[in-house]
């Protein structure tokens, strides 16, 4: 595989809360050889979620920490951190994961705390994105791959992909067919980041936005 | 032409404020008998706007309008109502019109007046779409086709086109490439008018934003 003898392999901690279809899609990439990437271990906040399960079928460690069980955001993003670092990870995946963050691990892993949207970002942040977007009437819809910053869902873009909506769709229409995409987009995504392809970067002077490049991909050795 | 006995031709008023690039693309739409719709009338509030010398070359009225010599916004859409009336306009398309238009307009063109807006709305409404989208770092761009109402780019949503954006990308780069996809989507949404296949449905008591539907196109008579 072109690239395996200049850089380990990503180390990904993936955050879910329920299902965790997307870290499957992330698993599926890497036991394929598409993704060089390693899954390093799954938390989640809900002891019961099948995404912890998909963690122990692919035989990547499954911690469930129960934000209940403690006193602020703060602290229990501090033993998320702590469970991240003790298993390497360099590089954070937050695939439904139903909780907002705090700087404590936004901190913990600059510009390396990933989410993926089911919206064309900016239009229709936070929860029931495809609702919000068929109730406006919308005729795109599509996913969004960011950087996690202090807002919901505000971050900077990495990657996009469009989906049409359909006169006769209806939630669950659109939350299938956008889900498909995001399976794609998320794994092609962290195998940029894995290449160390993609930069933020800030221009304080000007005020402006921080922007994601993407540097181009190298041929594969021939 | 199929339907061709069973309906006349669309009565298009078209306001521009400059270019009137989308202007020349329905022109040249209905010359090329791809568009069955007659434009009848072209006003501006600019004397000097490119547009109006595009429908004189058209052999189309041009009517410049200096919004600046009416004492209202009501005033002067009074004025604009008039002369859409007087050239049998059924259906008004603002193309690059850079007026806010009152319900004075509205109200005399129900449900009938389009409008083109060079972003994926609702992200990125009002002036500079363009230079909005790329220093919010978005990935995916486009236009929307919608009717317009009391709003600034708020109205139900009839069509959209999706264009990429490119790491190197500048605000003209972009408004290049989305123009070219506005030319496309315009006349062909007008065309859908045209065969009376866009309808906007209310649900007041379900208190929901107004939704266009799009029947499906008849098939050509053979």
């Amino acid at each position: 595989m072109s690239g395996a003898v200049d850089a380990p392999p990503l180390v990904l901690g993936v955050l879910v809360s329920g299902s965790g279809s997307n870290l499957q899609a992330v698993l599926d990439a890497v036991s394929r050889g598409e993704l060089r990437a390693k899954v390093a271990v799954v938390i989640s906040n809900v002891a019961s979620a099948k995404g912890l399960d998909r963690a122990r079928a692919a035989r990547v460690p499954a911690v469930a920490l129960d934000h209940k069980a403690y006193g602020s955001r703060e602290a229990f993003d501090e033993a998320v951190v702590e469970a991240l670092r003790a298993h390497g990870v360099t590089c954070v995946v937050l695939a439904g994961f139903m909780r907002i963050v705090t700087p404590v691990l936004l901190d913990a892993f600059p510009d390396r705390v990933v989410n993926i949207h089911p919206s064309l970002l900016p239009a229709f942040p936070g929860v029931d994105a495809q609702g919000q977007a068929l109730r406006y009437g919308v005729r795109v819809a599509g996913c969004t791959v960011h950087f996690v910053d202090a807002g919901t869902d505000t971050g900077p873009i990495i990657a996009q992909a469009v989906v049409p909506v359909n006169e006769e769709d209806d939630v669950e229409a659109l939350r299938a067919r956008i889900l498909a995409r995001e399976h794609e987009l998320l794994p092609a995504v962290l195998g940029w980041i894995a290449e160390d392809r993609v930069h933020v970067e800030r221009d304080v002077a000007a005020n402006a936005r921080p922007r994601v490049r993407i540097s181009p991909g190298r041929r594969p050795a021939s």
